[in-house]
Formats: C-alpha cells, structure tokens, sequence
C-alpha cells in the first residue's frame, strides 16, 4: 500500500497545496470535515486585521478596510462554490440561526401551509430548529425516511429541510430530484451544506433551490465556530421576511430609524453587527479552496476515500461501511458501524490518526481533499489494522466517553 | 487647561492602564463606546489560538483548550461586572440575536400578554427585533416617550425593553424603579446594557432584573463585532424556553438525538458553534476591565467628562448639551447638537480627534475611562474650538455624509 499510496501522491496534481496548510506533524488529519486545518495564511492575516485595522484604525475600519462590505464580500465568493450568483450568499451568523431565519422565512412565503418536512437522523441543528418555530406555534415537524421524503409531500408542506451530505454515512440527496418533487407539491426547499460546500459540486442553480445554509468551519477552513452562509435564491429575495431583523439587515442601518425597512437583496439577511475577526479568517480559507477549485477536489476526494477502502479490504480488517459504496452518492467520508466505535476512534488518535466518533457506533472518516496525501490513507489503515488485530482499543483508557471526539 | 490636565494625569490612579492599551500616535480616541481599542494582551491570545490550539491540535481542543467551556467562562468574568451571578451570564451570538431570544421567551413566560413596551429613539436594534416577533405574529410593539413609560405600562404588556444608557444622549434609566414599575405591572423587563456595561456600575441582582443583554465591542473591548452576553435571572432559568433552540443549547449536544431538550441554566441560550476567535478576544478585554474594576473606571468616567465640559465653558464655545448635565444621570459620554454636526464631526476626525456623528445632528463624544488621560480631553477641546472658531468644519470635503462615521 505504501508504495503504492508513494505513487499517487507523485501524481497528484493537488499535492502541492497541502503546503499551504499547517497540517501538525505526527498527525494523520481526517476530522477536516468537523474543523479544519488552518490555512498557513490566517494568522498573517488576522494579525492585519488586529493589530492595523482595530489597533491603529479603530472604528475608521468600518468604512476604510471595508468591514461593512465583508459578509457580501465572503458570500460572493463562496458563491460559485455551490452555484450560485455573487448576490445570492451571505456570511452571516451560525448554521443554526440562519436555518431559523430562512425556515421562518419561507413559512411565511407558504401562508396556509406550517409543516416542515424533514429526515430522522438529520444533522440536530437542523431538527432542533424547526422545533423553535413549532414552540412558538409557527411549525409543526414532519420527519420521514428518505425513501418516503417524496410520498411525504402534500398540501401541508410549506418546506423541505434536508443535508445534501448526512453528516454520519455521507451518503448525498439527490438534489434536483428532491426540489423538483417538493415544487411539484408547492413547497419550497432548503438545503443545508455544511457536509458537502467546499468539496463537493453543488448546484444550487441547477436544481432551481430556493434557500440554502452551509458552514464555515468544515471545508472553508473559517477556523473553530467561524461564521456560517447563507443563501436566497434571487427570484425570492424581495419577498423574503426573516424576523431575526436586526439593524444590520436595514436598508439605511445609519439613519437610525425607529421603523425597520428590509435592506435590498441577500442583505436583509443580516442581524447585528458582522464578526470581523470571524470573517477575515474565513476569507482566507474560501480564497484558498476557490484557487485549488472544486471539480479538482471532488476528483481527488473520491480518490482518495476509493484508496483508502481498497487498503481496507487488503488489510484484511472487516468493518461494515455505511457510507454509500458507490464514491458518486456520497460526501468526502466513510462511515462504519462497531459496537465500540467509541473506544477504537479513541485508540486510533493515541496513535495520532484522528477521525471521529458519532453516537451511539459510528466510526467517521473525513477526506478533507485539500491537503491531505495518499500515504495518509495508508497509514491510518495500518493503524486501524493494528488496533483491530491486537485489540488495545479494549485497554480500559479508551472505553470512557468525553463530551467532543 | 493644559496644566491642570497634566496634574490630574499625574494623579490619576488608573493612569498607568492606558499602556496595557494599544492606543494608536496622534489620535484622541473619543468612540471607546463604540469600539474598544485593542489591548495589547489581544494579539498574542489570538496568535495562541489560531497557531497552537487550531493549528496544531486541532478538532481535540474542544476538550483540551476548553473551547467547549468559553460561551460559560467568559459570561461568568462579565457577570459580576453588571451584578449578576457566574452562572447567569453567558458570551454568544450577537446583542440583536440575544434580543430576538429573550423577548420571544419573555412573551412565552407571560402567555395573554402580547405587548413589547420600549421608549421612541431606543437604539434602533433593539426596536426592530421587536417587529421581527411583530412579524410573526407574537408582539405587538408599543412605544412611550421615558417620562410616559410607567403609565404605559398595563395588563397587555409582557416585556418592559429598555437600554440603561441611551446611545445618542447617554441619559440613564433607573434600573430600580422602571424594573420595579414592570413588576407591579405583572411584566418582565430585558436591560440592554450596550452602552453602560464596562463602563458604569450597573447591579442586575439589587434591581432584581429578569433579562439582559450587553454587547462585548465597546466598553468591553473585544474587538469588531465581538460576541455579545445574555443574562437570564436563576429564578427565570428552568421556565425560560428561548426559539432559537440549537444544538449547543441541548442537554446533551453530543448525543445526536433528534428531538430538543434544553440544557440546564443559562446555557439553554446557546444556538449554534461558539465563535471561538471572537470569544476569546473578547475575553481578554473583559480579563482587563475586571482587573481595573468598574468603581475606579465609573469615577474616572465622571471626572473626564466633568473636566471635558469644563474645559469647553473655558473655551468659550457654545453647544446645545444634550445629555444630562448631572454625571450621575449619564453614561460615559457626553453628546451635542449642532445642525451641522456632521461636517464638525469630519472636520476634527481630519485632526486626529475621532467622536462620532449620530443622525440627525448629534455629535458625541465617548470617554472610556480605561485608557483616556485627562490631556486627552484638553487636547479635544481646543480641537474643537478651532474649528468652530475658524469655522473650518465648514469646508466642503467634510459637508458628505458616509456610511459609518
């Protein structure tokens, strides 16, 4: 495996670009789709935006370093990373609140309609939401299996909230079918991005979406709880009403006006004042997965993660995947189910290879394809196979659970 | 005025903070309300987080670098700054996202009631997160002038929101009788402690407050768009439900489970991922205001903009006062109306004096008593009697307005 692994790392075009990240040595990284690495350039960069623009320039900055421009300015170019014009994205705010401002948003687009439609086993966030609107009484959930998301839309539905990528098996929605089925049923459709923005093809043009989140901290490399992005199809824009109106979405924001008018466009998606030391940072990681592109990405994911599973196979170690087995219908990861998930992802990062763990027996392997190399895939089954062969992940250190793995 | 400035420096007790500040050469920094300068603690916090606790161990300091915990820790340092108590404060989400939250829970803990009773002129933010629960159909927006806010207060009213010290004049409520008003109304009252906290004393517990938020950009110097604090009451804690209810408020956010269950005390406030680079900028600036304390920083507060409108009636330049004359009513700032408040505002920006402009014709002057030195203010006054004097605010490249002044 390992000469092999020697081959395709000499051959990958990508290869280069893992210089430009601080991936820590002794470290095999496949947790990027939770955090990822740090973009060599951040720390140069946030160290401009302290020390020059707040230390020096201090509230000046708002207009002479165009603080007040940045959430557009960083929407606009993750933009063409999931298909969508400059105008239609937004950094803004967590996942969690712009899925609340966009779920009530398209409730009050549906009049007559409260039910939003949506998996078991989504990502929480997403489910925990539409639970904030049902406690104020807009809402009622509705979950249904996948397989009968498409029987599941009737007049009721106001909205269809779904993962491109599911966060545990990777395993992609068929984004054009889904839309196309909840438009035929009158019911708008918001996807969430987090798992595939930024390394996989999305299109949200394509598919005629009409809302979407995505996250900043997996495959952008924002850094840990950077801001998240949100999108608003152009056509729904001027009607759109989001109730988090804080005096950012304003269209005269310094007028001080007692009375709220909505900012023009994707703007009025806005709420308080922007994050600066958040969004500088992000901006780094989006210009760097905008300069690497992500058809190159998505080649070297589905690469990377086929590798990994013929190492697999040829260590002899049997885990049953449930990630989808066809590279095509799946996120950049591969998921396994063992009763003591816990304990070997435990045992797997004493050894330095750090993929995670989900509740209650998943083992998660994420392929950030940005920097990560071939010989890592090699060697992080290496070490699986030994851990699974001699069996120290039963050592008693790795039985407990910590709040964050 | 320049004598006198130089023997109450000499004096000044808190004198020797302004080091721990980085103060840029050649300005007087007279917008501390509305952003904090830097301290020079910030960059090597910054530096740390991103290089060692990002970059190199990555997703694991969650757990290892207590990343987890920051919401908590840094909202129990701001506690006793405003008088509440460790575990009834927590650092999230921007000031209008924790609006949003505490008036909807407040509706939610007075169920009949409908009414929002805040005060025309409130900081604009504050009003329109009000319409955005309008909007949805769960508020109805009432407004009184502050010398009719008790008549107005009847059995409608759920939510008495109002900010300690006003933006524009810098004029304060009393927090005691307006809180005690609302009781004996049968309402609750949210504090906006935007612009007192950090800056004045300000005791939640002695006026028994129900809610509040404070924003941690200006007096409290965590940097552009710093995140900012919620207090809930202990006694409101176990009843409160707030909507936005994401996975970081959940009992158990890592067990993945598909229906919400809040956690336990203040902590059910939180939404999505913290913003770790914001969060822990901001706990430096709080580190240092605690360690300078609010008694001396509140007393120094006074006698700066006491020694500030002294030196002005020495001047002899005439300005329409228009916040209160008596110190003990104001918070740290002093604000003026002239008609032509933006073009003296530029014309002394062009000096090297940074006060800002408020729309329609107020010029305001901050004094965050962390870092100002009494030259500072003789220093700005003789700036602003020679424009005055030599009338060169009236030039036209100080006549246009822009974005953010």
């Amino acid at each position: 495996m390992t000469e092999r692994a020697r081959h395709l790392d000499a051959a990958d075009p990508l290869g280069h670009f893992r210089e430009r990240f601080a991936v820590p040595e002794g470290v095999i990284y496949l947790d990027g789709n939770s955090l990822g690495c740090l973009p060599k350039a951040t720390p140069a960069r946030l160290e401009q935006v302290v020390r020059e623009e707040w230390g020096k320039d201090l509230i000046r900055s708002w207009n002479s370093a165009s603080w007040i421009d940045l959430p557009q300015r960083v929407g606009a170019k993750i933009a063409p990373l999931v298909g969508a014009q400059p105008h239609e994205v937004i950094a803004c705010d967590s996942v969690s609140v712009n899925l609340f401002k966009l779920i009530s948003a398209a409730l009050a687009m549906r009049p007559g309609r409260t039910v939003v439609l949506s998996e078991p086993g989504n990502f929480p966030t997403d489910l925990y939401m539409i639970e904030g609107l049902e406690q104020q009484g807009l809402a009622k959930r509705r979950l249904a299996p996948r397989d009968e998301l498409a029987g599941a839309l009737d007049d009721d539905v106001a909205l269809l909230l779904l993962t491109h990528a599911h966060y545990k098996t990777g395993e992609l929605f068929d984004m054009i079918a889904l839309t196309r089925a909840a438009h035929d049923a009158g019911a708008l459709v918001l996807w969430d991005l987090s798992h595939s923005g930024g390394a996989l093809p999305v299109d949200l043009a394509a598919c005629e979406a009409d809302l979407a989140v995505g996250c900043g901290y997996k495959y952008l490399n924002g850094g840990p709880g950077a801001p998240a992005y949100a999108f608003v199809a152009e056509r729904h824009q001027a009607a759109l009403r989001q109730p988090l109106s804080g005096w950012m979405g304003h269209a005269k924001p310094f007028a001080f006006s007692d009375d709220y008018s909505p900012a023009p466009g994707v703007d009025r998606m806005l709420c308080g004042t922007p994050p600066i030391l958040g969004l500088a940072a992000l901006e780094v990681g989006v210009d760097l997965i905008a300069e690497i592109g992500i058809a190159p990405l998505h080649a070297k994911s589905q690469h990377l993660s086929e590798f990994f599973r013929q190492c697999l196979a040829e260590s002899g170690v049997e885990l049953e995947l449930v990630s989808p087995a066809d590279p095509a219908r799946r996120g950049s990861q591969l998921s396994f189910r063992h009763p003591q998930a816990f304990a070997i992802c435990q045992a797997l990062i004493a050894r330095g290879v750090i993929g995670d763990f989900r509740d209650p027996d998943i083992l998660r392997f994420g392929f950030a394809p940005a920097y990560l190399r071939f010989a890592d895939m090699a060697e992080a089954v290496r070490n699986l196979a030994e851990v699974m062969q001699t069996g120290e992940w039963q050592r008693a250190e790795f039985g407990e659970r910590g709040a964050v793995t």
